[in-house]
């Protein structure tokens, strides 16, 4: 069974990732990476969600880029909350420096001392929040660079590929798609500011594209939220 | 003063390069990347040396590849010694997965939150190991990719710049450079596989590498070898 690599955040884009991957007929190694995001609950949902695919194994790294500051992800900077439509075009400060290339790096190290040559990233072009490292220029160019970089690019033993299965899909469809392949949302936390008790806040971008996304879907969200 | 990141391994490439874009007038901000590497030499070398540059900050950052495995340099796997010329061809396993695509990522990272477009790395694809990661088309590729990730390269408030000083020249070359720059060469770790008391192997690729490179140089290498 040839194997895959897939970035696993524990939210619904990654999950449903993992299901397509599985859907696909690959053996399952999940990666996590713990960057110095505000909340653990992610993490949690991510070893909730790699435990319920029965994966060949799930990774956990650390890499502290909360370090280097930058975003609101990472850093003391406020998430912002209810965007209107009119900012959505504009790269907001949830946005991490670089962290599609970093996660994918380390994926690509995961994958080369698997004998994979397929990764898995849960990107999306069209419902996201307008950061550069999830437009289809990006991942092509990801996608040779990783070619290049790597013995196994060199000798030919394969070629890497990174899949981006929902780069396409409005975010309804991405949960139309999942729902087909019975993911299991309960699971998965979206949410960049979680109340207390791990609970989406239902008013950052990440809850609105949620949201809004289950709505257009005919889909019932199975997570609560606030109001 | 423009501001450039410097992947400091604390070895002797690194450490040129370090010396150049000081020479070239860059404000340095100096990354240490603590992969998992077999020996923490290298770290307390990479510490020395970013003091006695007086850089404006020098960041460590853990990220474990060991729990990959895969190489000779973070797994349980012998390090090759005395490896004649006609093997030199062959990928060796010192090799680390996807390494410097690793290191690069987290030095686009910080680049970016430092208002950065300018980052060095002592590659080097003459008198090297047969490293994939180290070939001018590589760090082309990844220049072009580093470009489309990122909201400094997307809002063009610059373009990405990977400097590798070093390519082109020999070991000896990059001592004489170094050299005439006043290089304390007594500060790096080179060696792979050093010896309890941090000296040198003499014996690894990179210890051959330093040790002819010095030799062809006509200077005298600081360190003190076994034999």
């Amino acid at each position: 069974m040839k194997r895959a690599v897939i970035l696993l955040s524990g939210g619904l884009d990654s999950t449903t990732c993992l299901a397509i991957a599985k859907n696909q007929g690959f053996d399952l190694f999940s990666l996590t990476v713990n960057y110095g995001q505000r909340h653990l609950f992610e993490l949690q949902s991510a070893k909730n969600i790699a435990l319920s695919y029965d994966v060949e194994k799930h990774s956990i790294l650390n890499v502290d880029l909360g370090q280097f500051g930058g975003s609101a992800l990472t850093d003391d900077i406020e998430v912002p909350k209810d965007r209107v439509d009119s900012e959505m075009n504009q790269i907001p400060v949830t946005y991490v420096p670089a962290r599609n290339t970093v996660l994918l790096s380390l994926a690509l190290a995961l994958a080369e001392t698997l004998n994979s040559f397929d990764i898995y990233i849960g990107v999306n072009a069209l419902d996201y929040s307008g950061y550069p490292d999830c437009r289809p220029e990006y991942i092509e160019s990801f996608e040779q660079t990783a070619n290049l970089a790597t013995k196994s690019g060199v000798e030919n033993a394969g070629k890497f590929k990174i899949h981006t299965p929902l780069i396409d899909l409005t975010k309804a469809e991405i949960i139309q798609k999942g729902t087909a392949l019975n993911v299991d949302y309960s699971l998965t936390c979206s949410c960049y500011d979680p109340q207390k008790n791990g609970d989406p806040c239902g008013h950052c971008d990440a809850c609105i594209l949620r949201r809004t996304g289950f709505i257009k879907a005919g889909v019932l969200d199975p997570l609560e939220y606030p109001d």
